[in-house]
């Protein structure tokens, strides 16, 4: 026996999604339930990718057993496929596990011909409908099966309604639309060089691999790549005996949710029209009706309709997206799904199905994508004038939410335009920490180079700012305060609009909803995230380098730091000088000496964090980026440099030179800096360890502090570095007379230190993985550079996601496993860590929560979406 | 019971050398043999070990196992340490399990004091004897364990002897040897603020802590780094009961070697003194006399030396380097170890050996070090004149062997002194393609940048040309013609020799001593050769990039091609404007016409490869390096080759500027430039097929050509790039109406590549593991950047060897294994090799072995040190 590609809808049920497809398992659910659902049958996914395999053809094997299913569909129907008296008519669907845009639309009425169309006519005794029936098929065959425009032919209906003087479709004759059929044919003729198929098997085939084929179109890749579904899944083919909804005025066909999808309320919302098919309801050629006109028009197939959605809603335990038809007064249900909607209310229905005692908590988190809440906590488009506005241009989706406003190009600019009221999108070729007040105040920032770990795009995370990065066609001139996109020129004062959620680049001013957080926090959305809390195994920090960072995160939820960037206290225009005065010391004791300005800075940051937290614990990184990005590299700005530092262009040019690194991110930084400079170490220690034992001292916590040596490669560094930490600390802790505990854990970034976590393990007394760095040198290619050329690997299906968004299970995934593995070996509840922008996002939150780690850290706009995952993660596989 | 940590010579064999160091182990093996070894016991490596972990303390414990040990020397000795009367004294002596220069002296006639030397004239009737011992006591003692120089003794010693109008020490009498003990004592008391010690037990302790501290001084840090021997280790200490040569003119000491280390000749060689203790023998203050002397001078003694020099030659089938010393006519033997030879020495004792039936084949392999084979193949200094040169400099030892000349600057110059008859050192900040013609006639090349893999460096290996790079310190002008290094300016003429086997410069001319190959091959060296291909189970092939290197290295045995890097041959000049069109082409089809262009060019290349490998496979690699390297970055080069290709300097520079890269490392290389642009990989195939068809047709030879594709990290891009390569190829050979076979494989060089290698495995015909770039990426620091680090990482013994000169077993050595062990499962014949810098390293060779590699590949001038790695590597463990 061959392998079975092809089911009834009686042979499937709702839990078959990857077999059959989302449409299909439902369908076959529905038709368990008992539901008036038309028969039919469905091609599997297996089939589609049997199709691929087979270098896009369907085998006789499917062929065969598609018709084996269409001869059973005909003893249930009683009707014979392409019975010139009396056809059986089928509609063609694609489906696939996911609901998916871009793929294949509706076929119709398939299985009419020149003959059999008179038989309906016939024993319909309606001839109006059969040949508008025939004349949407050849329409929407040519269309999605031929993928030749459809325009042609609404032109072709236009002309005959003109001619006939006639304004809606259904004032068309049976003669007119037989007259609209003839022309239809004769133009798919033209175009395709032979007949409109008559044979309905051959039809049926025709429309099976288009829709196979409709699973590799661009739409559907591009959706495929933004929303991370493999290629590999396939689509199922869904066919199903015709009913029709344009039977005449006790006909009709429609659509709705069973709650609003816009706001949640729970209200039937949907919309009907009498005599059509369904594609006209969406189509917008006649004005539908409300669902709730249907009451009063069908009381009784109102209450039938009312009583399946309960029933669905029942079922599947979410608001339903339903379509549905009514032939000759008679309701059939034609699809279920659970129904997109606004992330509001998917939150409102999510808490009210709570309510109302259908699911659980637990249900209810689930339901519920992580993603979509990035959309409640930043200012969003409306859709509509999204969807009706054209980008100029695309950059890097860098912070998410939306922008509007005026350009500037300074951040001296934005400042002073913000003082006269006005909103402000900072545009400027990258961003440096001076720009820091200047992108506080803005709506949104664009840069034309930088990664998604740019400063711009950390700083605009962190702060929750939107953020569009490494728009490689826009041109900047700060100076001449111009800049050039999409074949156009910008000054300053020109209006601009961002989507941080898209990257996508708008020259005009669409208007932004802007977000309350304190009434998000206090309503549904707050519900939800207490819920969060009480199903999670796993921890959810953040990472932070600021109070008012470290604030907003807690306000989210966060339950510590996991990451503490020291060095982006250093950049702060009064400090980077003495940074400056370190890197070009001398000797240890003039390094100590600029060090020792930096001091009082840094234990004042720390301080600071740590009443932030009000006692949550914070891991703080030492510093680890290569001393050269502290510098000037400009002649012009090294000899201002010089002058303010009092030593020779000569002299502080041959510094900046002697730093230059051929891989900066495979250079001195991380604790490579303290090993050759320990006495960085030494002071970060003592800011850290002070700040910590006064604040414990004020406020009578137990602040333990967690320092975090970046970038080990091998344990003896680490324990290099260490003993300088512990003999620092435990020399001030000695003085102090207090009592205080602390930790000193790594960061796992570099392949070699997963290998050998067992070893770092017996120095270590935490880790946290730095997914970032750990993608790049795991795959050999730098964000930086990467994307030159990662653009082609998406195109080419090689990389079927981008790496540094989402953890890369297969290979970065298992040199992580393997890092827990060792380290746990040796340090059984050693507390492990990921404080890589991969901790914010909802996939690898749960690898996270699978491997056993203990907490996840992401920047604070982020922490909800974790704190969802996380919660996600631990109902479906709870840990032990 | 604790751990024993002491043992009687008596207690233990010469197998022992982990536990008791090499010469404590050899003490205990002649003790055993019966030999008359004066008595003694040894504190072991791990008494070492426990001194470390102790804070470098002798514990109490191992104290008293000490004294009890001595307490038994006594018995055997009848005579007590410390006895006034009739005083046991020792020798002190470090002995690690290699022999280890920088260590600590001896110490003689330990356990004198001031009472005991008189005992000591009373018992031995001889005062002067007593006395001349203590002085030398004293004099050792303050050096070796107080750190006090022995010049200011030896200064005393001259002024006494001024004083008393004596040449040699020989002369003083009594008298004057007591007034010196005197002299050394007051010395000691002012220089160390306290009397010189009288108690024996105290200067015993003092002496062994000064032998474990002397592990960890500089001197022998650098030798262990050098050598890679581990620093955990440690040292053996050898506490031997004395015998004394300086007991008058029937006593005597003396160092002989039962061959001659120079030549190999099989005849005793070494030297003697009558009337003083060992270390006068070497240290030059008496003419020494011949070995052969002695046969006159004393047949008996001779004769038995004699003998006991066989029977251990024989005991230990090797060359042996011994101590004896001649008390009053009676003969002890105090040390014996393998001795030291050269290499040609080290090969004619091996061939030698078998020839008399002391060893066989196998054994003769194995007790060669692989490493001296390089001073075999390369010219060399001779030994004494490079004692007495000092250093100006040091860069990195690049490739090895000696060179001697006049400093040129430019390529021609070098052609142009050549010419007249002159040997030329090129000095260069760098060297590029444009170079070779220079650098192929140069002695030795210097530069001031680059890293072990940079052109100069590559080149020079391959040519088997010293070569010193990247010598921080030296700034070289090519347009001034001047050079400065250690403060001194160098002009084009002035003399400079280069050690390519330590990295030194010296500003004079050392004579080097020249090789001849094929005179070497036909000697010990060839016999050696033919040997270890009887007992290799691994291939050894070559890394070469052009028909003459490839012939070199088949010359020294190579049996393949294990790596062609094609690009070099893109960087000829007459080549390299065809890339740069191919670079700055806009279109797929401008890029088709560049390539055209340069196809004949590398057909040719290939062609002549395949012609001087006589039949044997060749594995070439695919384009590796970023365009960016093929394109000058200098405006006025730009503007040059603008106007060379016709282009605007705008566009050109536009060009440039959109391939610099943040991190070229990490950036668009590899089979990532055959994704984005297939045609080149087109072109390539091409080249390699249509050369392979030839020459098989026209030698009627069965060349399997092995493309190799660079730096994958994922099997989707590998088969992406193979399906172009396949189509490219099966099409010309069907065409060609030719049989061929070929295979596609790829290059392991990123961590992802060994964590997939199953998944890789599916569609790579063979491995080959670049080490080079999996070091860097596993490590995660660029060789080009890590020099500014590595040396403290050394210093503070983070890291104990170069990770680039010898595979890090523990870290990418894992990550090699595991890609063997993947691959495999998936292909249970893969062909693996390794093509990295680490082919040539005789430990990485045995690692490569072990795991099961089917091939090492190598620069042509290592292929022997490989053969004769892997041969010693099947022998020791032989592979199934």
């Amino acid at each position: 026996m061959s392998k079975k590609f092809v089911f009834m809808f009686s042979e499937g049920n709702e839990t078959q999604r990857e077999l059959l497809g989302g449409k299909g398992a439902n369908l076959a659910g529905m038709t368990n339930l008992g539901m008036p659902v038309p028969p039919g049958f469905i091609v599997s996914t297996e089939a589609c990718a049997q199709y691929t395999k087979d270098g896009k053809a369907i085998n006789e094997d499917i062929k065969k057993q598609i018709f084996e299913c269409m001869e059973r569909l005909e003893k249930q129907m009683n009707k014979k496929f392409g019975d010139p008296a009396d056809p059986l008519l089928v509609a063609v669907r694609s489906g696939s596990r996911a609901s998916m845009p871009g793929m294949m639309d509706t076929i119709l009425n398939l299985g009419l011909n020149d003959q059999s169309v008179e038989g309906l006519a016939k024993k319909t005794g309606n001839p109006r409908f059969a040949y508008d029936s025939y004349r949407r098929f050849i329409q929407m065959f040519s269309d999605v099966v031929m993928e030749q425009k459809k325009e042609v032919y609404e032109h072709l209906l236009k002309e005959i309604k003109n001619k006939k003087g006639v304004k809606h479709d259904t004032e068309l004759t049976a003669d007119d639309l037989k007259e609209i059929v003839k022309l239809y044919k004769d133009n798919y003729k033209k175009n395709q060089g032979k007949e409109f198929p008559q044979d309905p098997k051959e039809q049926l085939i025709a429309a099976t691999k288009a829709v196979f084929r409709s699973w590799d179109n661009p739409r559907a890749n591009t959706y495929r790549f933004d929303n991370g579904i493999p290629y590999e899944w396939g689509t199922a083919v869904n066919i199903q005996s015709m009913v029709f909804g344009n039977k005449g005025e006790t006909s009709g066909s429609g659509v709705a949710f069973s709650r609003n999808p816009s706001t949640g309320e729970k209200v039937l919302y949907g919309e009907y029209l009498m005599n059509c098919q369904g594609e006209d309801v969406v189509a917008g050629i006649r004005t539908p009706m409300k669902i709730s006109a249907l009451e009063q028009q069908n009381p009784q197939i109102y209450k039938e309709f009312v009583s399946y959605t309960q029933k669905l809603e029942k079922h599947y335990k979410f608001m339903q997206d339903m379509e549905f038809t009514i032939e000759e007064g008679k309701l059939y249900m034609l699809q279920t799904r659970n129904g997109k909607c606004t992330a509001a209310a998917a939150l409102r229905i999510a808490v009210d199905l709570v309510k109302e005692g259908m699911i659980d908590e637990k249900q209810a988190l689930c339901g519920i994508d992580p993603k979509l809440l990035d959309a409640l906590l930043h200012p969003q488009f409306v859709a509509k004038d999204l969807a009706a506005a054209k980008p100029i241009g695309k950059g890097l989706d860098a912070s998410p939410g939306a922008a509007a406003g005026k350009i500037v190009f300074t951040a001296e600019a934005a400042v002073e335009w913000n003082k006269k009221g006005e909103k402000v999108v900072l545009v400027r070729s990258e961003t440096s920490p001076e720009d820091i007040e200047g992108m506080k105040i803005a709506q949104g920032i664009l840069t034309s180079t930088g990664g998604n770990t740019s400063h711009a795009a950390v700083v605009a995370r962190a702060m929750g700012i939107c953020c569009v990065v490494g728009c490689g066609e826009l041109f900047v001139d700060e100076h001449a305060k111009k800049a050039t996109l999409g074949g156009k020129t910008f000054n300053e004062g020109d209006v601009i609009s961002l989507n941080g959620s898209t990257g996508q680049i708008y020259d005009c001013l669409l208007p932004t909803q802007s977000v309350d957080i304190p009434t998000l926090l206090a309503g549904d959305f707050g519900t939800i995230m207490k819920w969060t809390d009480k199903y999670r195994a796993i921890q959810v920090r953040t990472n932070a380098d600021t109070p008012a960072d470290t604030k907003q995160a807690v306000g989210f939820g966060a339950e510590g730091i996991g990451l503490t960037r020291t060095e982006h206290m250093f950049f702060e225009a009064d400090r980077i000088m003495a940074m400056r005065e370190m890197i070009v010391a001398k000797t240890v004791e003039a390094r100590k000496a600029a060090l020792s300005k930096l001091l009082p800075m840094q234990k004042k940051d720390f301080k600071e964090i740590y009443l932030a937290l009000e006692g949550k614990p914070a891991t703080i990184r030492f510093l680890d980026p290569p001393l050269h990005e502290f510098v000037p590299h400009s002649d012009d700005d090294i000899k201002k440099l010089a002058k303010e530092l009092k030593i020779t262009f000569e002299e502080l040019k041959n510094t900046v030179e002697s730093l230059r690194e051929f891989n900066p991110m495979l250079g001195h930084r991380g604790l490579r800096l303290a090993v050759t400079y320990p006495e960085i170490a030494e002071m970060q220690t003592t800011a850290v360890i002070e700040a910590a034992l006064e604040v414990n001292k004020e406020k009578g916590w137990n602040i333990v502090p967690e320092i975090m040596i970046p970038l080990v490669c091998e344990v003896k560094e680490l324990k290099y570095v260490k003993d300088y930490v512990v003999k620092t600390a435990d020399a001030i802790i000695a003085k102090s007379k207090q009592k205080l505990t602390y930790q000193v854990g790594t960061m796992i970034e570099i392949p070699r230190a997963c290998i050998l976590a067992n070893k770092i393990a017996e120095e270590a007394e935490f880790f946290s993985f730095g997914t970032n760095d750990l993608t790049q040198m795991t795959f050999g290619f730098s964000r930086d550079d990467a994307g030159k050329f990662l653009d082609y690997y998406y195109n080419k299906k090689i990389f079927e996601f981008d790496p540094f968004g989402k953890i890369d299970f297969d290979g970065v995934g298992e040199l992580v496993k393997m890092a827990v593995e060792k380290g746990k070996s040796v340090r059984k509840n050693l507390k492990i860590g990921i404080c890589g922008e991969h901790g914010g996002d909802p996939e690898s939150v749960v690898f996270c929560h699978n491997i056993g780690l203990s907490y996840v850290s992401c920047s604070p706009y982020r922490v909800p979406i974790a704190r969802l995952a996380a919660a996600q993660a631990n109902i479906k596989n709870p840990r032990k």
